[in-house]
């Protein structure tokens, strides 16, 4: 099976206590590897669990509070530094590009490798990757300012052939690639082999979904709907639910909420409050609704 | 004796590795905290190594390469979030407030308390900072974008008294404060009391210099003359002194030349290339010319 799995780099809020550190992740999808927000820290911690900063192709950036991209800057450079060639993609809020170009200037850096940006649009749901294995949605969520959560889909595959009853049957090379497609062979006396039975079904193919900041509220439950594994802050426990409303963020509460809406398969809660040096009442609390629950522990890989 | 000392937060230059982290340094002078550049990261530093950041009353940045700014905004924002009403002085090159300025806006910061900018002048020294106690100046580097060092001078304090002598010649109180600045007491029957035999001389005073990044130069020997300690960056050996030069760096080599050059009592190297995992080679080189060199290792304190 592809692998389809994401590493925690930090699962705290925005004042980093108790040995956490600010938000970031690495999905790795097939051997490709993707970074999800990049708090300060991202690039040291990237070097503690062993995944090269050559190996990134993507960033995506959800909004522009210094926890989720304060590492950027230190990470593209240090990239640079290393001799970086291969092209590095960068999806964030627009005004992000002006940042980085403000901080490159005054460190009069040029980076010698492409760093491709792609502003992000918080106020609408768009496909902003795409290749042949695997889609990355945008889409809004509602924070203090504008920020955007990101799903990734692993992209249907086809079905394989059942090769010795195709052999035995002799079907035709040409109709192989349309059994696997689906489609009936029907041969030249008028006998239908369906597809179905000349197949094995492919597997499911699975989503991960990432809410970085967020109020809880109906309008992006349709863009995380079935995913299978879905990470979704959860900065106080409900008993706080009122601060959680001031400052746009979710009760681990109503992160499972939120999973049983959409009918997740599983639910990684995280962006810990510097409130809690035991996380365990978020879990125990999110298990209440959601038993499917885990916490996004630093340093651990979940599969998707 | 006044506290004077200084602990190492991030001894690695731009590329951290090894765990070692990008420069910063505390200076508790007499428990009031100065910091010293602030790589990222440093907010996770102070914690690990128990500086509150509440107790920083002064920041100090050297220059805009991002391995000694990078955890500004961070450091900054977290002082914010657990509701710091201190005034915070910053200073460093005058485009740093614009980067801040930017990066405050765009995550829609207003910060609770007062953060007064003061910029630095990468092209004259100056004295950029005094009380009572204590005197800092800013002086050039040479570096491949502008650059300062900073001087920690304490100031010089009066003798104290000799409390049992001047009570025993009944020597009147508002003379006693004069002794104690060096003038002798003339009594009224002419005997002069020598100000040198009725005090204690006061010790003397102790001073810290940075070198942060730099090109070895003459031109800033001036001002780290006759400090008690001297850091100075050492990024290579001196077996790669043209790299050293095209990159606008120093070998451990020329920093125990500068050390001895200005007659230092110690030497500090850090700043160390990802190159070197052992350091204990750059120690040595340092030694063979100036003995007094110690490695700036992270989470330790160094007496002034």
């Amino acid at each position: 099976m592809t692998r389809f799995e994401v590493l925690i780099l930090g699962n705290s809020s925005a004042t980093p206590m108790y040995g956490r550190h600010p938000t970031s992740q690495v999905l790795n999808f097939n051997e490709q590897f993707f970074l999800i927000d990049c708090g300060e820290g991202t690039q040291m911690q990237l070097l503690r669990y062993g995944i090269k900063g050559s190996r990134i192709s993507h960033i995506f950036i959800s909004h522009l509070h210094g926890d989720h991209y304060l590492g950027l800057v230190g990470l593209l450079s240090s990239q640079h530094l290393v001799g970086r060639q291969s092209e590095l993609h960068l999806y964030g809020p627009s005004a992000l590009k002006e940042i980085l170009d403000l901080q490159f200037k005054h460190s009069d850096t040029r980076l010698r490798y492409p760093l491709i940006f792609h502003p992000t649009n918080a106020y609408r749901q768009e496909v902003i990757f795409e290749n042949t294995q695997l889609q990355v949605t945008s889409f809004p969520l509602q924070h203090r300012i504008a920020c955007t959560g990101f799903r990734f889909d692993e992209k249907p595959r086809s079905a394989s052939l059942k090769k010795e009853e195709v052999e035995r049957l002799n079907i035709p090379v040409p109709y192989r690639r349309l059994l696997k497609r689906g489609i009936d062979y029907v041969a030249d006396d008028g006998t239908v082999y369906s597809a179905k039975d000349l197949t094995y079904a492919p597997p499911q193919p699975r989503s991960y979904a990432y809410c970085s900041d967020t109020v809880m509220n109906a309008d992006y439950l349709g863009a995380i709907r079935g995913v299978d594994l879905l990470y979704h802050e959860a900065t106080f426990l409900h008993d706080r639910i009122e601060r959680a409303k001031e400052t746009f963020h979710t009760t681990s509460l109503e992160a499972a909420q939120v999973a049983q809406a959409v009918n997740a398969k599983k639910l990684l809660l995280g962006h810990f409050s510097a409130r809690y040096k035991d996380l365990q009442p978020l879990l125990d609390e999110s298990r209440t609704i959601f038993p499917h629950t885990e916490l996004s522990e630093e340093g651990k890989w979940f599969l998707v």
